[in-house]
This record gives C-alpha cells, structure tokens and sequence, in this order.
C-alpha cells in the first residue's frame, strides 16, 4: 500500500521542540514504515522519515519568519495533491485547507481531526465529509456535526520515556502556563497537601502568569521554565503524581499519555478525554474540584507504577496507532 | 462559449464603496455579457449579474467581519473547482491561491494580476505560469520572472463619469492619504501654484495625515473625506486639475483614468503606469518633481477635456476591456 502523509508545515516533521501536529504526522510515518507500508511523507525538507521525503518548502514558517505563510501552506498541499494518483491514500494531518482539493483527485483522503481551532472551520469539514474520513483523536472531541470513521489515540514512542519504579516526593505541572490548564489550582492542590510542585510549561499567558502564579512562587512551589526531552523524561518519571487540573475540555492531553509511560499516575479534572486516557483508581483520579484532587493525593500510595506503563504502553503507543490507522485505511480502499 | 469570472469575496461584487478587484471582476463579467458571452459570476451571495451568480458565502469577510476569510476564501474557490468542467475557461480575479487547483482540473484559466502584494508570492505565480496564462493591468506592472499572455488595462463604465466642459479654478487629489499617494507634495504643488485644493479620500496612514496634512488645512487646502460616487464624479468633472504626485510604482491608478473620463487632465509623477495612462502634453503632464508640477499647472489650459474624455474612453472601458479579454480566452481556447 503507497501512503502519502501530508504533515503541516510550521516546524519540521518531527519537530525540534513544539510542534504537536509535526509530531504526531511523524509517528504515524514512522510506525506506518515499521508496519511494512510505503510511506512518503509531505513535510519541509529539513523533516526526517525512513519512509520517502517529499518536500517543496524549506523550512517551517514558524522557524523562518521570513517566509508568507498561506505561501508555503499551499504551495505544499498542491505539491501533494499534483501527485495524488501515485498513492492508494492520502493521510492528511493538515486541517481544513486540503480537504478543498479532496474532490479534484482520485485518491481517498483520511483527516485525523487534531483540534478544531474555531468553530468557523465546521463549515469546510461539513462539506467534505462525503469525500473525506475523518478521524478524531478521543470521543470526547468529536463534533456532533460531523460522521466520523474512526477515534484514534495519538501514539508516543514508548522508548523514548523511561520507566521510573522509585518516584521523588514532588507533584508535577507539566503544561503551557494559561488558565486552561489550571496551573493556579495545581498550586493550591499542591500546597493543601503539603507537597513540593514543580512548575514546567511556557508561559502563554504572560498576565496570568504575573498575578496568579508568580506571586505564589516559594522553595516549595518552584516554576522551571519550558522543559526539552531528557529533562521531560526527569521531571514525568520522578513525580509522585502528575496534576492536571484542566478548566477546558482538552481533546487529548500528550503529557497525560507521557506521563503514565514513565509509570506516574496522573491526577486530573474530569473534563474532556481525560475520562479516556486516565484509568480511574487505576492509573490516576478523575476529581471535580481541588478538595477532590487534595484527597486523591492522599491516595496516590494505592496506585501501582507499573499499571500505568502497562495502560499507557497498551493504548497510546505509536504501534497501536500505526495499527489502528492501517485498519481505518483497509476499511476505506 | 461558457465563462466562469472568479472574484475575491472580501466585498460584494460590484462593491458597495471599497474594492477595485471586485469592481474590475463584475466590469469584465459584465462587459462579457454584453458581447453575449455566457457567463457566470462566483461571487458573495449578495453580489449582482446580468449573467448568473454562483455563490456560496453569503456576504464579503470585510462586510461581516464574524467569518473567518481562510474559511470563506477556499469553499469559495473550491466551489468553482469542483464545477470547473461546466466551463470553457475560467477567468481568476482572485490572487494566487486559485492557480493551486489549476492542474487538477480540465479547465483552461486566464489569471488578471491585480497587484503584487509581496514578493513572497511570486514563487506560487512562478510555479503555475505554464498551466495558467497571466495578464498584467499595465505593461510597467509586469514581472520579469513572469510570462504574459496580454496586458489588459482596466476598464470602467464610461456612461458612470459625466464629462464636464467648464471646471471649477480647484486643483483636486483623489486617493488614500498615504505616503505612497504624495498627499503632503500635492498641497505643496497647490501652494506654490496659488490654487485651492481639494483633499478626498481615506486616512490609511494616520500619523502621517496628522503629521504633513493636518497642519497645513486650510480654507484653501480642504480636507474632505472619502468620497462616494455621486460626489466623486462632481469633485472629479469640477476640477481644474487632478494632482497624482506618486512616490511609488502604482500598477494602474483608477482615479487617474476616472479624472480623464470626466474631461479632467492629470498631472502625475513620472511613475508606475502614468506614462500607459496619460498621454504627454494631450491629456495632462508626467513631471518628475513638484516644480515641474507647479509648471504643469500654469499650462493647464492647453489641454483639451474633450481630448482626454476621448481618450479614456478609448482605452479605459467595459467594453473595451472585455472585447480584450474575449481575444485572450480566444487565443488560450
């Protein structure tokens, strides 16, 4: 089977550091390519794949500003659909814009739906969804607008996090720093539980940051900045929980899926996917409030490491979505 | 011969006040029915034909400003794609991002080159020059990394400026207050040439007009405002003189042509398109600085407004215009 997986544009595929979409159009290339399958992956020509690279933009415009945008976008998409009948599928991880050529060729496309940025877009992926299958990336984050072939969960390279059998005796924040993620009530569970909290994300919301967090910064409630790979790896594995206080309905979660890779159990609001991703009393707590997670804290003793490598190996490695991907492609050809 | 005409859909075609492409895109469709061409206009829902509309955004982006453009702009584009094969050619006022689809249909497209707005965007018009034939609006706007099948000038509909023998004794500018348009030289001209002048159109560069323009109001210099169209025909047949002291390569310049069709001589910069607009010495004066402008007001009376409606009229109409347009789709058929 010939696979062309169309990757965004704004950072290389796989990214260097942020980059969730480039990430994830990665590892699908990659578990598709171990899966037998030949792959072309349509991403910028500094992107890596052992599948086949095909590339028309340099660089991502997020990482060379000099570049137009809306330039690049579709000077790559066209690349892609020029070539359209090369390939038995087209696996777009591009959002909305490629679906406006789906029609024009004679290849069947699969969209895996990573977010939906406004519900504005609605109205493109209503038109398409007769000539498109799309994917979501939980139940939760499905539209009720829209058919859907299949939900597929974002698979990690389980390799790449270590297992930690002995934690530290710290809680960990491990997110953007903006109110969504609910760094302010991740202090507070923190400090009614008389537990250290470290604090790891970008500041995305620089005001927010400034009255509701800063201020309550202390030898105990210590903020590191954003975190690259290996100290990820540190900082997820020796936790004794991660806190995931979100205050929206978060479609997936990476660092909740990363996190249980590492063996820590993870302590969330009940919102969004992370009924999906978390297995109650198992791998993690599903709570309502701060006093919940301050309880589930106290708790935190009773859940086995070893059940959330085991979880999260299972459901949310980068095989089981290779896997899963190819059945939904089998289903479609 | 079947005809689809794709305008942008930031206005309503013809456009309520603002929007040269949009106006330009319903002069040529319009102009094409009148030579019995079918033809169909894709457009905001709003817009009006005397051919067939098709459309599916209900108003310009600009007018309901709730819409995302991406959005509107590529269901738009993608609507005339996925019915491309109704057509004999398709006739594209709408900037790059339609030549992305062009390989994938069966249609042959013209492409009318409004402007560039970066540089950036030639690389998308460079890619698509063998599979869609460019016309240019002047021969100054051309690319020299671009092939073109024609230049086509833009044509207005002449019977919508009233020719006025006698003017008034005022110098008129007519155009953005900007930089680039030279409002600060016009005053200067106006000045040094002891005439009134009349300021029309829209601040784009606030501190600019309070800066240069401002201060220098008068009851001689009189800042007016945008005009609209009945009051523009009246402050464009009334004046002596419409000043048009560029300070930038303008491709066309509408208003340069609409003076001339009302019987007014212009005298312009020696940039850009002037010298394909204006005839030297017949229908107004190409000087290069405000001196030989203040001397070109002071021969002002030797032209004859006959002669520069005449000629405008000549070059600058619908009819004009579509009968050219018709040879180009002739030639490309």
């Amino acid at each position: 089977m010939k696979v062309a997986v169309l990757a965004p544009v704004a950072w290389r595929t796989p990214p260097h550091h942020y980059g969730p979409w480039e990430q994830m159009a990665s590892n699908v290339a990659e578990g598709l390519v171990a899966l037998g399958v030949d792959v072309t992956l349509f991403a910028t020509a500094d992107s890596h794949t052992a599948g086949t690279l095909a590339a028309v933009v340099a660089q991502g415009y997020e990482e060379d500003r000099t570049q137009d945008a809306k330039v690049v976008e579709c000077l790559h998409i066209s690349h892609l659909m020029e070539r359209a009948a090369e390939f038995d599928l087209i696996h777009n991880h591009f959002d909305f814009l490629p679906l406006t050529y789906s029609r024009l060729i004679p290849t069947p496309m699969v969209t895996t739906i990573h977010g939906f940025s406004s519900e504005k877009i609605l109205a493109v992926y209503e038109k398409y969804a007769t000539s498109t299958a799309y994917v979501s990336i939980s139940h939760a984050d499905r539209s009720p607008r829209l058919p859907y072939a299949a939900t597929v969960y974002n698979g990690l390279r389980v390799n790449d996090f270590v297992y930690t059998e002995k934690p530290d005796d710290y809680l960990l924040f491990f997110g953007r720093i903006h109110p969504d993620k609910g760094t302010a009530e991740a202090i507070d569970i923190a400090r009614r539980s008389g537990k250290r909290l470290l604090i790891a994300g970008i500041v995305q919301d620089a005001a927010y940051f400034r009255e509701q967090v800063e201020p309550l910064l202390s030898d105990d409630i210590v903020f590191l900045g954003p975190a690259g790979p290996a100290q990820r790896n540190q900082l997820l594995g020796q936790a004794l929980a991660l806190l995931h206080p979100i205050r929206f309905a978060e479609p997936f979660g990476l660092s909740v899926a990363e996190a249980q890779l590492c063996g820590t159990p993870v302590i969330a609001f009940n919102k969004g996917a992370m009924p999906e991703l978390i297995q109650e009393a198992q791998t993690g707590f599903l709570v309502d409030n701060v006093g919940q997670a301050v309880e589930a804290v106290q708790q935190i003793g009773s859940i086995s490491r070893a059940a959330c490598r085991a979880w999260a190996s299972a459901n949310f490695s980068q095989e089981k979505m290779a896997a899963d991907y190819l059945a939904v492609y089998k289903e479609l050809i």
